[in-house]
């Protein structure tokens, strides 16, 4: 049975992405930082799942700065509906809810909702944990936003469904393991550093265009210790064994002092 | 007397940014929220002061994200070594710390610091607000992160300076105005977004190439209800009455179907 570390607890979006693709018959392991299931998947774990970025809220950018360093590769992308509810413990009712615990990413997908509700919007590191905190603490003045599956999960009652500002929220997740994908991709992610001259972010870039290589999405991240020097990730369309990717990749070197394949996989259906 | 609306409380760090540039003889109002900051100026407060991107944490995605719709105009940058000390009540010991309070991007920037110490993380929404709360609550198990100067508006004590993972640790803010500035400047900051074709984004920052524009920043957003859409923001060298810069803006149109010159300022030193 293959062993997957996940960000969160049981109930987490991330562990219902997870199943999306490995389904009932694997071994789940919650994981409270991100940070963690890297270190679970290079000390042994077949896989982890990661979330990188969500329509509404942009970047994880831990997940992304995770990447610095590490020796795994994204072998898969999932992409999950986010339903956020408002959930409290059996009994209480919205007039009662003061305090809203979630995580960070989910409280700003809810923040017009929250300021209506007129509560305070407290983070906490997991949706679902959120939940299960409440439910020990048995706090009738709180309620978490997470998953219905969560609320399930413990027992709790759901107070409002759909809560998030956009209903087109969906949240990107990769799937990292210690050897790259089989399979051929159609999807590929790098990181790379620029060398440090004028103009040098357009020469990395014009590598991918002078290869007909179609860039998807790019993100800058701060270099630790070298402030206003950025590592930049990107995705784009193919496999890193195509002749134009690999054109692409041949032309970019000569702009970047540094550059990994992350992976090349299966784009994700949404 | 000048009226500057700032992000946070008396003692934040934003404050401290914007007495650099608008010194004692000026009328500080402090903000709970980065879009309060924005609302104040377009209400007639004369600027607003605003962090943009940490040396270490990265973009500051509320302020990004604020520009969308945003009429206002950048006229000034501001850089600010960021120093950050553990602050207790006086007679409180390193030892029986239990919880650190702080806004998230403190946090994150002294995770090491918090992680060796052993302490649970509390986010909160402003650095010198933090210490506040502890005073005013009188809590003895916990500490906050801030300045030295919020330490000292609250009369509170430093038990440990510099305590964030990398000493290289600065901050760059925006001056906001409902004018652009009257002087000319060497740094120009623009948000785009690109037409739904292959290769957009390489055509769009081809016209920075072209007209030998220096491309210092880029950063993605998502755009609200449109999943995997992003608005781009872009940092580069000149006033945007320079001919190279005309023309750059030019060529860009053609490829985006928004462009927005937030506004041309000189560059910070740092």
């Amino acid at each position: 049975m293959r062993s997957i570390a996940f960000y969160g607890e049981a109930g987490a979006y991330t562990e219902q992405a997870a199943m999306q693709v490995f389904g009932t018959r694997a071994k789940y392991l919650p994981r409270t930082y991100i940070s963690e299931v890297f270190s679970a998947v290079e000390g042994g774990v077949d896989c982890g799942v990661v979330p990188i970025e969500n329509s509404i809220e942009g970047a994880v950018t831990q997940t992304y700065d995770q990447f610095v360093g590490a020796r795994l590769y994204v072998t898969g992308e999932i992409i999950l509906r986010i339903n956020h509810c408002l959930i409290a413990l059996p009994g209480v009712k919205i007039g009662s809810v003061r305090k809203v615990y979630s995580h960070p990413q989910a409280l700003g997908q809810c923040r017009k909702y929250l300021e209506k509700l007129k509560v305070e919007a407290v983070p906490f590191y997991d949706t679902a944990g959120s939940v299960r905190m409440l439910k020990e603490e048995g706090l009738r003045d709180s309620a978490a936003i997470a998953s219905a599956k969560a609320a399930e999960i413990y027992g709790m009652n759901i107070i409002a469904r759909n809560i998030a500002q956009n209903k087109h929220n969906y949240t990107r997740f990769f799937i990292v393991s210690r050897k790259p994908a089989m399979k051929r991709g159609n999807k590929t992610s790098i990181i790379f550093t620029i060398k440090n001259y004028p103009g040098a972010l357009y020469h990395a870039l014009n590598a991918f265009a002078e290869s007909k290589i179609d860039l998807t999405y790019i993100q800058s991240r701060p270099v630790q210790g070298q402030p206003w020097k950025y590592n930049f990730y990107a995705d784009f369309r193919g496999d890193r064994g195509d002749e134009g990717v690999q054109k692409a990749l041949m032309l970019l070197r000569k702009s970047t002092k540094y550059i990994r394949v992350l992976g090349s996989y299966r784009k994700a259906k949404q």
